[in-house]
């Protein structure tokens, strides 16, 4: 296990950087990021490099025996671009062009950017791709961040209208998948189209997600220049990408598919400020996190969901490539982290898989965007609260090693998919009706109960599940639909959610009794489906625990085919449309279809039921704001509130301190 | 009375045509409208023509007895037009030009746009003009739908100075006109005005107002030309067009003229969630309908609005064009109709003076924009609840006809006025004063009461009305003056509001003592107004039984004339400036000011007392959430809750059961 | 002291010039205001004059006695103007070019516009710089009003590139200052550089500060050109200009300085509505005003607060203006003024200050956007409520000239810098850290106790107070460091709050431990800072009375240097950095340093204690809702609420009525 720390050589005093270095090594750290957003000083003028000072700084950082890792500095292209070339910026929706004077602000599809970009990757990986002490790079910095993931200038205009021609090879093909014959809107040809800017005050959804695919493959294109480069100048290096956790608008595991590993960028002061709107319950009051957690330490169930994402973009460990030390600047209240918070911040993502923490950042900013953000430094160069807890932690590396070694792994697997989330996105139907939020809710049932689960995609190995969990799977496309089939027929049991099955893969609506393409495999057929008011509801019944109560927000009206069995009725209807929740056996699996959203209580009681046939346990039984997490033989309890805990493991009862970690060898 | 459905033969195979004609039979279905979205299948290049398939509908269609009526598809050009003509697109108010890819994105001051459609619907008449199927035409599809009512393009420029130029022949009369003289606002010419476009932040309310008045009647003129075109070549057949309701932007009145009859299109569950924030109480919490009716009724409090503004138009009968018939896909929450419900719907809309139900739509699209915009049939084709309504109503259909057979006629009228709304809109000056919040005041205790009540323009025949009521009469032209002074001179008793003859025609503020033009009318002058904050009351005592009590939000002084009666005055002012409510008699009928902007319970007091006086008598007494209406004979009770309810018609005891309606032959 | 009004005689026949002034001079009117908006009546068409009609204007006002004050006419070009060269015309950030039809849709720094502004200026200015009944002139009108301080025009481009240039010389010197290393955004040259417009989401914020100074910068250099003008035509004239109380977004001190005085327009019942957000305590609730005051009479501490600030942009006594005689038209509610209330107002900006007060309007306006704003006449050219308070106040004219006689002076001021107010504003770090709220805690307490109180820049001068309070001290150049250890020097205590020190000229961090360059000043060093969320509280104690208790919403924690004495500590925090306030000794004064963001009783307390040292008194003991303000012998009693008030003076028990005044001849 590894320490690292993001560090910007070009913001200080040659003369201090070897202060900064003695500092990092006395705190133990390993690995170190720099270059990023140094273009400009890689490259002062068109075709005018200056090298030296990076030389000097990874010389000086190597030397301390810090590994480099370098990014490449397409995130902040100099004004020199962008004044000879303006075709380079980004346009939004509404036609402003974007400009010089923050970061993101390029275009993924300006040929003349892209031959930039290669320029100057190329020229760095000519230049260190094989220096001893550089052990790997990071393409660019943070895909979509800044609402930047979709494009509108003339570049993407004609590259949309040239993917789409690629997919779809006729217009008439194109014409039918989108359904273009409503309200006129058929195309002659491909050059007719336009992306779905501002202008178009309601828009055909088919468009829409195709937009959205082309602007993901957009950036999964412009990233593969660089890694094409980088394979072929730094042969041994590995490449990363730093990922924003939950973030929606781009694919990550496409992003993903070409990278030796993830990373992503954690701060759990920020982002659930930012998710909270989309992940809980769609009517519920939600201004401030969960109060039973600690001021200053995030919401740890959302932190966790992206953890959960991030390590299954490829199944495997990952590295937080920024890891808050202190107090952020970008969300509206940025508290302080107290001494400790920090440390249960870094146990946190090891906990959750990750291997290597880097922390952002060395020091805090004199000036630009940042200036209020911590780092491990203050302003004046002194150590702060960040820069404490690693000292602190420097007596568990030990064990963090032995943590480290050790695999993340979960018997159970929420599934995800790109399509899912923008489809209903872009047709929620009812308020607040998202896919995030419709996973959060098993999420958080099985993150409280303290039972480990992967969120992946239908992509990814479900071989390794016994129970998989698909919310809703919207857009039945045969992928999806092939490997839960699969899945299910060697054991595994499969749960699936209201609006499954709904659509096609460009975005119409099934011509099939719902759920579709789904309806043999979980042996029913929908028969109606409704969108509930606050406050309207449906009774249901069932055997299973806890489970009986009411239906709200969502409600489908099951009718079970042949063998199916019912597990959940809704009282006040006849049968044989009665059914709220069905169990089909297939193989050696099972297929359940689940008729409403349920409460954070119904999906507990439905996953405890299911768990307990699967012979599936918690890792312990947690007080409310305990968390916690197992690699391998390790169990590692994680205490998000300002009081006392006690945890029941096997025999023992383990007190954990006020925003402490304690790990505990515990084989499985 | 007849029912009908809109559908879309170019969204299916013609091998289910077969199919749905004869469910549509099957379910007594009479009408059909299609066609008014189908530009680009009629013409799908320039020029070249194709009528085959609409020919082929028709046929279908006709041969299974079914009635045509043909929509004019001018609201979609297709995209080779806006491609090849980019000036016919419509700007914003901010200068985005809008975009092919939705509907209504046309300016109808383009003389290209104009010739075009002119071209289109000369086209569809010289076929369809004489075809033994069709019935009638509508023309466009809602105008103004989406936000479109107004244009900033450079073709409106140039006709917003031409119309100007018209309207006021010299520039001197068009400065006075305007108070252009205040901030050096004067022109020298009719080609230096622009529309008041968004880079104007704080506009004269006397061009903005021209502005919307040009911007209504540019729309009369663009569907002028094609009804002239439609009387020439399809001499017997009916023109009309579907409106919305209570929708703001466009003269509904002006647009209605030419039409043999009028239509809306009635969206039970959508439109209240539009318009609540319009109509009840401005300080009021109403975040959502009232809850005394079922959750998946609507407001039929605010439909009826609808329904009596669209009655109104032309003083007779009307379509319901689109009936909703499930649920819809573009408010909020979206709740599916229960059994039952499209039925009440259809009685209500009947109940209200439509003959004519088109249901929307015949089924589900699988594609574009309202993919979850129920039809009478399934995404699959299977029926939905709205046909199982339908066919239950086939058993009524006699009863339907005798209803129909009947006049809907009301002894009260709502007088209403599209430079009034608007002028309000602009100044309200106090947030929330609005002419069809101060107007729904007045609607709903009626309503309540089970009162009919009309909603008129000064411009229709008030002679047939006992009550007259307006609640500002704000702004005053002649033409509003003699109407009201007529019908209160031949009996009528007129009921004017505050802020009644502020403005003169151009938006002036009259420069005599209020109410101005009226004073001597209404036999009084207003001393003072004042915008009254919430929680700020005037005392009010009145000899009229529920009268007395606070005047809040608005209120004005009056000093009554000569012999004009006080009933009610404001207890902590002193005479003669202290009147709260007036009477003057006036040849046959009398005259009234109320001095403030009344509670619902305060108009209901009001209108009870003037009732009375006139001998105009409720329909029948009704239980919260139970409505009445009268045709002729016929009395029609409508039951929006879920409870049982009793209803007192004369001596009889009337049980009607939750979201059913009782049809009672009661002689008046 | 002397009575105006604001006149429009363009606006009506010269028939009514006769009577208009009769009732003028019965009302005791003086002074006229006039010409500021009648550009297009003086210059009809380019070159053209036309001066008739306001020499008769002036020759009928000021044969009636009356003084005239001239407003040159810059803030509303006509149209010809903007039509022949739109290069004046302001651009918005989002580059949404303004237009005609309003008013300040001009762009300070396009030279077209600042010639034709000579033009007119030197024009009138030749016509009446040495007229008989000309007293003075108002340069433009309200500059910055409707949000127009700022333009992103081609002019501005180059002028600020232009502007940088002569600032920094050099750019590395700007790239410097800037930290332009940051995320590659370093310029080779001043032309490369932008203003921050809507193109660039996420920005610098030196760069933000430098184009608000720059933009302020260019609105003094406008006014400046008008200046030299007048001072040369009109050598007997005084110059001034009409500020906009706490408006924001120009440096009132920079225009000002070339004034011989300062006015401002005071409208109590619309500005509180518009600064409440910015005022009270970032975490409250406050949707209405105090509910303590009279519904009609707006809020007393936040108009004297803009009057503090008005008479401290030049330390002297100034003028109202516009005086609001009634109601408004450009807020939410706008309520009339009662009979009384436009006394109470005249009455409270005299106790502040002001020796001249002149009514905004004369007459309602017929037209145009102003409509619904009272003058002392209404729109009917009858009095209204205004007027009679006017002739009322007739009798009180002696009284008047007693109180204006006398100073207005106060031994504590709050430091106010615009840097720090717009670098707050820039990066709040908190939601809702803003220096005009932190300042207004400090005013609050001291206006509730009846404390006298100026708002001053560092630049103006300090030697005249015992009592020093800059709650944020956040920019510190040498200027405003150099003014306050100079007047601690000579014996004032100086209040220094959080946040202070924090920043270099340039808007960087310093990155000397802080406060920065005012560590030696106030012998402290911050060992941490945070922002506090809702709810987060840090234990304070001290032995000053009543200030013990909860450090919220932001807290640092302090470590005195050597002699610096410890007033108050953080209870949970060890020390030596657990000092909350901290006295320093210099000179004859002292320097305390409050490392919280204090309530209001925690402000209360803490100034009552230094009061007392300073043997700083009260000028009453005040019930809630009444104010009392003192000028030399003369103490002002205002009473805001709708009740009766007893208020100790001395011995005396003084009684005062509902929205009444007392003036007591009361020695200090």
């Amino acid at each position: 296990m590894k320490f690292g720390v993001c560090y910007y050589p070009e913001h200080w005093p040659e003369s201090r950087w070897l202060i900064d270095v003695q500092l990092m090594r006395e705190a133990g750290i390993d690995i170190v990021r720099i270059g990023e957003f140094a273009w400009s000083k890689m490259e002062p003028q068109y075709d005018v490099y200056d090298w030296e000072w990076l030389d000097r700084a990874i010389d000086v950082l190597g030397r301390a025996g810090l590994q480099v890792v370098l990014g490449t500095p397409t995130a902040t292209p100099p004004v020199w671009l962008s004044r000879a070339h303006p075709d380079i910026l980004r346009v939004d929706a509404d036609e402003l062009q974007r400009d010089h004077g923050t970061r993101r602000h390029y275009c993924p599809n300006s040929t003349t950017y892209r031959a930039y970009s290669r320029r100057i990757v190329r020229a760095m990986a000519e230049r260190y791709g094989t220096h001893p002490h550089v052990i790997g790079w990071q393409i660019d910095n943070e895909f979509g961040g800044g609402k930047t993931a979709r494009c509108y200038c003339p570049n993407c205009v004609t590259a949309f209208s040239a993917w789409l021609a690629a997919r779809y090879k006729s217009i008439e093909t194109l014409n039918e998948a989108w359904g273009a014959v409503f309200w006129s809107q058929s195309y002659a040809g491909f050059d007719e189209i336009r992306p779905p800017h501002a202008g178009v005050n309601y828009k055909n959804p088919s468009q829409v997600l195709d937009f959205y695919r082309f602007s993901a493959e957009s950036y999964v294109a412009y990233q593969q220049e660089q890694i094409d480069i980088l394979r072929d100048l730094a042969p041994n290096h590995f490449i990363t990408h730093n990922f924003m956790g939950l973030y929606r608008d781009l694919d990550q595991h496409a992003l993903a598919k070409a990278l030796d590993f993830a990373t992503w960028d954690a701060y759990p002061t920020g982002f659930p400020e930012r998710w909270r709107n989309f992940l809980y319950a769609p009517d519920a009051d939600f201004s401030r996190n969960d109060p039973v957690y600690a001021y200053d330490v995030g919401e740890p169930v959302m932190i966790n969901m992206a953890h959960a994402l991030t390590r299954g973009l490829k199944q495997q460990p990952f590295w937080i490539m920024e890891q808050q030390c202190g107090h952020i600047n970008w969300a509206g209240l940025n508290p302080q982290a107290r001494r400790g918070t920090v440390r249960l911040w870094t146990w946190q993502s090891v906990a959750a898989g990750a291997d290597v923490i880097v922390f952002f950042r060395w020091r805090s900013t004199l000036f630009a965007h940042e200036q209020y953000h911590s780092g491990l430094l203050r302003h004046d160069g002194s150590t702060d609260v960040g820069y404490a807890d690693l000292l602190a932690m420097q007596a568990e590396r030990r064990l963090f090693d032995v943590v480290t070694s050790e695999p993340h792994s979960a018997e159970i697997a929420l599934l995800f998919d790109w399509d899912d989330l923008w489809a209903l996105e872009l047709q929620p139907h009812r308020t607040g009706f998202d896919l995030m939020r419709h996973l959060f809710v098993y999420y958080r049932a099985l993150e409280r109960m303290g039972v480990p689960v992967d969120l992946v995609s239908y992509r990814n190995d479900l071989s390794r599940y016994k129970m998989l969990i698909a919310p809703t799977l919207h857009v039945a496309d045969a992928l999806k639909i092939a490997a839960v089939t699969d899945a299910v027929e060697q054991g595994a049991t499969l749960l699936l959610g209201v609006r499954s099955g709904f659509k096609t893969p460009s975005n119409l609506v099934t011509d099939q009794p719902l759920p579709g393409a789904l309806s043999d495999l979980a042996g029913v057929m929908i028969v109606t489906w409704e969108s509930l008011p606050p406050g309207v509801e449906w009774a249901v019944t069932s055997p299973i625990a806890g489970l009986s109560g009411a239906a709200s927000y969502w409600m489908e009206r099951i009718r079970p085919k042949n063998d199916t069995e019912i597990l959940a009725t809704y009282l006040d209807l006849p049968k044989p449309d009665n059914a709220a929740l069905t169990c089909r056996s297939l193989g050696a699996g099972s297929v359940l279809y689940l008729g409403w959203y349920p409460t954070h209580e119904q999906a507990t009681s439905l996953l405890q039921a299911l768990m307990q046939e699967k012979g599936i346990r918690p890792i312990a039984e947690l007080p409310e704001g305990v968390h916690a997490s197992r690699r391998g033989q390790q169990l590692i309890l994680l205490n998000f509130t300002d009081s006392h805990h006690t945890v029941k493991v096997g025999k023992d009862q383990i007190v954990i301190a006020p925003r402490d970690v304690r790990v505990i060898s515990a084989p499985v």
